[in-house]
């Protein structure tokens, strides 16, 4: 059979108008082309997101594939700032241009493309499985989470599985991501009371408290790096107060901070350490201090082995390039994935994402497949797993 | 002759509409007053506001008492919320009702009545001066300091000046102020490099930069008071970034920041201070850390000594009460008259000034006269001076 081309496969995809969390099309497409080559496909739609779940093979095998990516898109900013429709998959001087080209619709295109020309040509003695979300640039409660709940009530199950988000920040092969740093977002309310600045020892003044704290949290060392991380980070982000007179002590101020964190660190542990600096610094000052804390994700991390040695070995078959095993930048699915099976990244780069005129070079999505099916023959191969 | 009447006074004061920097006719009543009991006057007028000097006897005489005072009044606010004409002057319950019947067209009508009582009953062996300005609530450029400029410029002079402001927080005869704090406000701007919070490296976060020196601001002890003075405070007043987002390192924020010092102090000197930590902050974390300092006063102080124990020694006969020498609260006209001579300010309870329904007990209005009439009569009894 032909091959399927997976640089018109990706200009189908950027067609479809899924802005994060519409479905747009791009669901049904695949499900169709998947369906065609055998895969078994479910709708694993959760309020109201859609999201795929195909399998080739048989059910529970114990050696299955997985690939994970998500084919919403983020909005497409200001229309008029874009030189082709964002919607249009317009080819010009070696770049297929849209929305979602880069951030992840080539991704998807070539590991679908990558896995229907593997299991057509050489079927392997295992099972293939895709699942695809449509809710991954939004809040992500219903895209993967829902697919991996799913997996679970049914005995589905992958036994590794390649996240294919973009993952170089300049060139094809630079690096694949073992892991992700946590990040964790804490809003401060710091209130006094109210005063004249010319009699400071009636009022109670939040901002010193709030500049005591901030000294505090803004000149800590969380770590200083492990293996795979790179150390964790603190930023504070905003603070603010909007009291317009110099003569008023005000009554309240608010402040925000974001930490990254590495493998030293979880959600909770940092959340106590936090609720710990904000007491001291209460009690001494005598302001109270309330804070609300988001884990938006813990970090976790797929030590190198047998996953991150055959990716590697694939990209540096196709591109002559050893990927670095990266942990930086924010999150991604992976974060979900990684309490199913050991999970790493590999993808485009990432340069254009969520950029006006967000574009692909053609031969990075043609490329990208290549990678793609070398990984799933050369997982197949290796009859010791 | 008949004494004047100084609730009469008040209220026709009141009545004059003069909110600041307006006339409103009140300067011109009190010149009529003041000329017919033969005192020379001057209206000292400059850049369209309108200032009264009013001479009793010889010019450069060496006993020469002055008072000081304004009749321009702060604006009335919401109306809606006044149960009054804020310009009828009704006497309600023991209560004259007004904008500026406590601050301070009662004062002016207090010393007004005594001078005036004073030089036609016992005409003394020297002057007795009023120099009443109709700009102290705004900007006072061009108030208290062309009457002191003009008075310079004409060997006016005066030896010792009582400027009639409210000095007491409750009770009449409870406090005279004897010296000011000075008040001076910085802002600061703190400016890095924007950049993503999980790369906080590539990145300059001017919010950390801010917490450090704000921290060091703020838990300085600026001395721990002086003889007169109470000890020197800083407050923190406003911290303001307005970045709404939690994954962005802002690329600038604001701080403000006011210091109410004592004589220990000097605005040049505090500017110093204040350039010098910043200095040290901004080299150690490379962000660019600009101010803006405004110096509204000077902090000046009369020490105890004739004067002050001639006005307490008036107020305990009148009121039976010792009055304490303060140097608390904001700034007032003395810090120009300072520089000419010998300057203590004593007035009524200042309780309702610049609120709504301002008022003053007219029992306190009487009071006040006889105390500025004692003070006069045992200024010129004392043949020492």
């Amino acid at each position: 059979m032909t091959p399927i081309d997976p640089v018109a496969l990706t200009a189908d995809l950027v067609r479809c108008e899924s802005v994060t969390p519409a479905e747009g099309g791009a669901l049904v497409l695949l499900e169709k082309l998947l369906s065609g080559a055998d895969f078994e496909c479910t709708r694993v739609d959760r309020n109201g997101i859609a999201n795929l779940y195909a399998r080739w093979g048989r059910k529970g095998a114990n050696r299955t594939f997985g690939f994970n990516g998500h084919t919403d898109v983020v909005p497409v900013g200001n229309i008029k700032d874009w030189t082709v429709d964002p919607f249009g998959a317009a080819i010009k001087d070696g770049f297929l241009y849209g929305r979602g080209s880069t951030d992840m619709k080539s991704g998807v295109a070539a590991f679908a493309a990558a896995a229907v020309d593997f299991v057509r040509a050489t079927p392997p003695d295992g099972a293939v499985v895709l699942a695809i979300t449509g809710d991954e640039e939004a809040d992500a409660l219903d895209g993967t989470t829902a697919l991996l709940d799913w997996m679970a009530e049914n005995n589905e199950r992958m036994t590794d599985c390649l996240v294919g988000e973009p993952t170089s920040p300049n060139h094809m092969g630079e690096a694949m991501k073992i892991g992700r740093r946590g990040s964790l977002t804490v809003w401060f309310t710091f209130t006094g009371v109210q005063g004249h600045s010319a009699y400071p020892h009636r009022a109670k003044n939040p901002l010193h408290a709030m500049a005591r704290l901030m000294n505090v949290l803004g000149s800590y060392t969380l770590d200083d790096g492990t293996d795979h991380f790179d150390p964790s980070s603190l930023a504070i982000v905003t603070v603010d107060t909007g009291n317009p007179a110099t003569n008023v002590i005000p009554a309240q101020c608010t402040a925000t901070v974001n930490i990254r964190f590495n493998d030293l660190h979880s959600g909770d542990g940092l959340t106590a350490w936090l609720q710990d600096e904000a007491n001291k610094v209460a009690a001494a000052t005598g302001i109270d201090i309330a804070l609300r804390v988001k884990v938006s994700g813990e970090s976790f991390v797929t030590p190198p082995g047998p996953l991150s040695d055959l990716i590697g070995k694939a990209v540096q078959a196709e591109t002559g390039q050893v990927p670095a095993l990266s942990t930086s930048g924010g999150t991604s699915d992976a974060r979900f994935v990684k309490d199913h099976c050991p999970v790493v990244e590999f993808g485009l780069v990432g340069k254009t994402m969520h950029q006006v005129d967000e574009r692909v070079p053609v031969k990075d999505i043609i490329q990208l497949k290549a990678i793609y099916a070398r990984i799933l023959s050369d997982y197949f191969a290796d009859t010791s797993r």
